[in-house]
């Protein structure tokens, strides 16, 4: 069991955070830094918050090596609203843009570009997404798409890009890493745009990062955009065209302190690739659970697992909660189990889950 | 002073919380009722949210006495998200809505929507905005609009609407009240639509409520409407098609039950209106500071107020902030000071506020 009555939660977003930060937001709420105020108090237009600002910029940076030629954005709300916010900004005049689907959050962002333009579907595994589809099923990307855009981790299933897709030059790379930015080292300079919504490795919910390439940012955004959804605004305001979301913000650059502090994306891809083999490996011998995901395709951040058929499922929730362990339930419209692993969760709790299953399955095995 | 080394914090949002609230967000940060997770941690699709989303509703409910024909939302986002939000809600195929302008957020809202449809200024002061211009001056309301918006107080002026303006049966009155929310009494069914943002009155930035008419709810929205800004998918899935922003919602029905504890908000007006009177009352009588704004508009929010011609206004807000009081410049807009004074505002901190404002006038008064 983790400290002072925590326990290991394996939920899929609102998501673990690492205790160093609870501890100091607990501790410096009533009075931030000695001026007297909450963060939540604090206005954004005085020097107090503009330096969390920027260190939260900064850090962001610093962790993701981010390139001069890169523009990074804190906007409020989640994913979904970047859905629309990226057709809105990013189609232009060409009206058309290609995506490919791999599970649910995907084929989401898929249907709501088309409401802006037409989308072409360039792969798509159908109704069982356990897999990212093999190349030659791929449909040829359109020359005159204004992006390509793929989702790097399907959090709901499980299934996660070894390698970003490659894509013809010149069109530009838009990436949904809700679930995985900040969990292993990537090339910034392969995309276009990524975006990644702050509850899963990195905050709380309400808050939306998006890494942007200046040139993109500079496009001419679709005539219906919201105002607080133009890139432009936000990156001449410094995300603070209204007032940002600050608490939000201020606890996401405590994670950041946190993952620098261990060691930064490096580290923390080692410690992650170390944990999700130590889980799939145990689920593929147990000859009791099993994972439908393809090997190589599969999640560092989200593990979903089956029982054997007649397994009853409310009961393996209900035990693995009394052993300190929640929030494993497969997502509403997939069933099973799942257990999110983001940066967050340590290492003993894999452990913990491990030694769970292990017992559940020899109680149970027939 | 306020306890602990606190402040009094005259910001006009984010701003001053109930220390309540925060005391009880701080002891309850690593362990949530239980929970072994921090609320920040907790997933949206499980009992114990559930719980805290029922009843923030609930409490808001009580507190407004919104009426059974109502849905109340919480939508991720500010103020700023609803002005885009709005027009592409309500406008519907009549693309023309009336606009009450009586200061800078009315104007923002009013040039958002003429980005979707006709917007006819039904009334505007100008440059100086210090009043809501007389009824004789209004230009007819347009028996084809949408529905008529306007801004209940104006947090940058300090201009306050003292009774909801009167319009044309059948069309429905829209209503900003983002700095005034829960500082006083309304008529819920006088209105289609209000919303506010939590920054002020109620919680951190990220989130603002949506109370709207059920009739309202069902119109069409604008093809090119975002999904997420959508009332209806919000309402069909209690606010949470998406995440909702769960830390920023938590506070807020903090702020609820602290608000609800004090009496409700018949004690909240009562107090509200003793401060703000205790404080234009010193200022009117001190000959030395002024208050631009018309007696009878005058906001129980945000007390704007300039000194004689030479003060010295970096010298006037260091010296109060050694005294304890902070965030007492104007906007950057507008210059001068502004002391807003939320629900949150302790009477005490208007007597330390006037104390400091008597102290400096006496020692600069030539």
């Amino acid at each position: 069991m983790a400290t002072e009555g925590r326990v290991y939660n394996f939920s899929p977003g609102p998501a673990v955070l690492p205790e160093p930060a609870l501890r100091q937001a607990a501790a410096e709420m009533l009075n931030f830094h000695g001026s007297g105020m909450s963060i939540m108090e604090v206005s954004h237009r005085t020097p107090v918050w503009e330096e969390i600002m920027k260190k939260a910029e900064a850090n962001l940076r610093a962790l993701l090596s981010i390139p001069a030629n890169y523009k990074v954005l804190f906007h409020e709300g989640g994913a979904t609203h970047q859905f629309s916010a990226v057709p809105l900004n990013l189609m232009g005049e060409k009206a058309e843009a290609d995506y490919l689907c791999t599970g649910t959050w995907s084929k989401k962002a898929a249907a709501e570009a088309g409401r802006y333009g037409k989308v072409n579907v360039i792969c798509d595994p159908g109704k069982v997404c356990n897999h990212v589809p093999d190349l030659k099923d791929w449909k040829p990307f359109s020359p005159t798409a204004a992006y390509v855009y793929y989702c790097d981790n399907e959090t709901i299933e499980g299934v996660e890009f070894p390698e970003p897709p490659s894509v013809p030059a010149g069109i530009p790379l838009v990436c949904d890493m809700s679930s995985n930015l900040l969990s292993k080292r990537i090339d910034i300079s392969k995309f276009g745009l990524i975006f990644a919504c702050a509850q899963k490795n990195f905050g709380p919910a309400g808050l939306t990062v998006v890494i942007v390439r200046e040139d993109l940012v500079n496009l001419k955004p679709h005539p219906h955009c919201p105002t607080i959804f133009m890139n432009k605004i936000q990156a001449d305001n410094g995300s603070m065209y209204n007032t940002p979301a600050c608490w939000n913000i201020y606890v996401a650059n405590l994670v950041f302190e946190w993952i620098l502090s261990l060691g930064g994306l490096a580290a923390m891809e080692e410690r992650n690739k170390r944990k999700a083999a130590k889980l799939y490996d145990y689920i593929d011998a147990s000859g009791y659970y099993s994972n439908p995901v393809k090997k190589e395709h599969r999640s560092h951040m989200n593990v979903p697992f089956l029982g054997p058929k007649d397994i009853d499922e409310k009961d393996f929730l209900a035990q693995a909660k009394k052993a300190g362990l929640v929030t494993l339930a497969g997502h509403r419209s997939v069933g099973g189990f799942r257990a999110s692993i983001y940066n967050a969760m340590p290492e003993e709790g894999i452990d913990a889950l491990i030694a769970f299953m292990k017992d559940y399955a020899e109680k149970h095995k027939k």
